[in-house]
């Protein structure tokens, strides 16, 4: 999450005429936060349609909580509310974020070769299932520019060869700057560099093809059919420097069996991973995931 | 949900020492109920623990909550706590309740000849799992009193034929009568009066061995074995006048195929059935269910 | 099944250089069955490499088989191999069918508006994880054209109104004669006549989106919705005269909450009914479903 | 699998009057195995009433098949049909069985203080659905002791404490010699030392807490807790000298939230390894597992 004044910030520039926005908190747990904070919102007119709260342990431990809230005049009143929301805030050691729903997150794709999890993306922000803006694919090969541009998305080819890997992550760093709220690495089959890393703290979404932690690193549906495991399947977590070792979003699985070879395992593991993606890109994009000591809360 | 003076009644009964309580809410949504409840809440001394909220409608629909929280001198509190909560209630239209934790629900389980169900209610309630008082076993048949006297609990066999059944439910009112919270019949293969069920209103769970409303009615494995499904499942639900008709809380499947016969779908049922019908005895215990017009809002 | 006349020709057709062929046999079951089938196919050169079994009953009920064996000059040993197995099939009874691998199924896939169950049968078709060929998509709406002509796939727009269903039935019937070995429903929101499915005898896959039989008919999620079922699903079954009566191919299930209204359970359906569907599509094309007595044997 | 001259043995052991008896082979791929066979079976008046087969690359892999078959006359016929069949497995270089349906498995089970898994055992071997005999339970601990005599099973207890370890092994392996065909590890916390292994290979099942090979090792629960996965399961396994690292014979899962704390997860898990081991446990004793290099063909 990111700093109080940066929140002001964007929860002014989201600012429009009337709507939904949500609140994400987390602070030490401690008596009387519900109170206030919900006190606080209907004070300054806001009506809660949904909350959802979490305490890891009632004594001593953080506390979290997820407010869905619908302001009538929200151009005027969002500011007001959020400059205020200060005091409470610092009374309880809170981090938080005030997103408005009308502001869609905007994505940035990254892929490499293989396509089924782009094309989940594509189809359910199509079909008005994904709640955000595809701001751009970024690929290090040029295969999908065609599809993606029919769908009106611009597409940036950015070769990378072992000799050109930083140079290629400066253009890429140069093309979302300021364009994306939101990396997805829809199997993209690069390290991403820590310098890229800490620019998109808990914003960069990798779809990691096994049911983590169980086969850390390459060719994981290899791994998984030489060790005959009886279901295969799939993680979205939040990248960080330790490689396929950030919090974990989602995961999903299916059963398999010794017929399976590795070509099956990886054509069952396509449809896995797709959705295991898509579903941590939809929770993240309505504001439904909170990070502590690198695990998630999912308010799904 | 019973009405405001039960309520007192049953808070006030169960108040001891310290603890946790828990609170559930049904009313017409409008703006400012979460501030209202919880500022109340604070305002006598409890702090809210967890909280689930779910909105049916953001306009004009239903509203409904539950909040879980502490006390820290339970027997002196709660009776105010409960007492001055009903000028919140009756301001937003309120049907509540508040359970003290530490007061157990009392299960008066009904069974006829198969066992499963049964044990495992017996096995997580020895588990820890289940944190309620098993009151009593009530069966139309003999079978069951030695296992069920070995775990120290009442056993009252109540034969019931065609031409007793009136008076065989007159006795089981009886035996149950201020001695159990809720009814469970785990594989009873008996029908229940609409003068009973008047008795237990949304107090009597039933497990019933499909997937409802796939087959209502008797022998559904048989009527699955013959449509031929690929998943079977069972359902556990709230009993009322209509048979099989009454709010779902609980449901969950197996995946089958042709190889399976009668007796095989009854085998994996047998495993759908108990686990189904444990996960929602727990739920009810724990005061996590609540019913508005034949549906089930689970804050699980 | 069709008559052994259809499968020498059919076989016949498909007969090409040398491969794979599939072996599908249902009989009355009795000793020795399998020793004279394989013991046939090793006489002909052909090397079993999968087989699967099912006998309803050891003692006199049906017995269903799947072999898939190589020949290494199918051109020339196949024709040979299906006019000498009619002596074999005759001695047992036999309903049979042999389809040689390499004879891609021509599909002729329907649709309306929805286009999820299309996208997923095109994308599978693209990435190689559908044998089949796409002969055409036949839809009563104009929409989809682009997109599946952009697939280079023939689109037949054939509008269909109260008054004009017969002459359109007939219309569409002309334009899949002998262009299709299978008709998939894919989402087609229009009955298909008594004499539509008798041209096409277990060659017609619909997808319903329920969990049948639990809610036939229209609107199931809206009826789901009403009930208030905990889980949802989707089925695919081979079309029959009775309403979302016929043989069930394939079922899938997930879990839902009070949370997800009408629109919610529609948008995680379509998940599930792509995949349901993908998945029967792909059983049926590769041989492995069987019916009898409006079930399914599926060898998967 | 044990050579032929054991197999000799057991299948003469194990005649009696009429039934089924299974076989399973393991071989290298070569054409003409399945004829063989069933040729075989048919001329040794064998019914086959199921076949599975598979075969790992039609190409120069090997060959797994699983024949279930009824024999008239059991007595005389199976031993008659065991010598022979020696002809036909060193023509296609078989590892072979054949086990009598009749003659049940003898199950030793180890526990120390869960008795989830001991419980689901007894429970399902008593409602008919475990073919086996229970011939003991043998225990680091006392406490079971009521509870499995009062099923009428003899309960060993042999302490283990560091010191004392290969003592109480050699215990065990008195008490179990020519006893048991199976040893089942019901969480059973204690190592096994190769030289027990080596008495029993392939025949010693576990039950890990956890989906391996995600969290190889002690306190899996609090690992998998700690690394925030959103599913959890159970593997059961055959043991070999590798801690955790045998062949896998089935595995299970169930989807865990962050509000699930490590007490949560050893509840849900109980449900997962209890239902996980009887399924393995139900499989290996009708013969439907083979193992190949460290993995397991199951034909269920």
């Amino acid at each position: 999450m990111s700093s109080q004044s940066n929140q002001v910030q964007q929860a002014s520039e989201a600012a429009g005429k009337s709507g939904r926005a949500r609140m994400l908190i987390s602070c030490p747990d401690r008596p009387g936060i519900v109170a206030a904070v919900s006190h606080f919102l209907h004070e300054h007119g806001a009506n809660i349609v949904q909350s959802d709260q979490y305490t890891m342990d009632p004594e001593g431990g953080m506390f979290f909580i997820r407010f869905e809230f619908v302001l009538n005049d929200m151009d005027s009143e969002l500011p007001v509310l959020v400059e205020d929301f200060a005091r409470v805030a610092d009374r309880f050691q809170m981090r938080w974020n005030i997103f408005r729903a009308s502001r869609k997150k905007r994505l940035a794709i990254f892929v490499s070769k293989e396509d089924h999890c782009l094309l989940e993306l594509l189809w359910q922000w199509q079909a008005g299932d994904l709640d955000a803006e595809i701001a751009m694919v970024i690929s290090n090969h040029p295969d999908m520019r065609q599809l993606v541009e029919s769908f009106g998305i611009p597409y940036h080819h950015i070769p990378v060869t072992a000799d050109t890997k930083e140079e290629a992550e400066r253009k890429q760093m140069e093309v979302v700057a300021d364009k994306a709220d939101l990396i997805v690495l829809a199997r993209y089959m690069q390290i991403i560099s820590p310098r890229f890393i800490e620019q998109f703290p808990n914003r960069i979404i990798n779809i990691h093809h096994s049911f983590l932690p169980a086969f850390v690193g390459g060719k994981p549906y290899a791994q998984a059919y030489n060790r005959g495991v009886k279901i295969i399947g799939a993680t979205a977590h939040y990248v960080t420097e330790e490689l396929d070792g950030g919090p974990i979003i989602e995961q999903d699985v299916q059963r398999v069996s010794h017929r399976d070879n590795v070509e099956n395992l990886k054509r069952i593991g396509r449809t896995i991973e797709r959705v295991v993606l898509a579903r941590a890109v939809k929770w993240h994009i309505e504001d439904r995931v909170l990070v502590h000591q690198n695990k998630t809360v999912v308010f799904n």
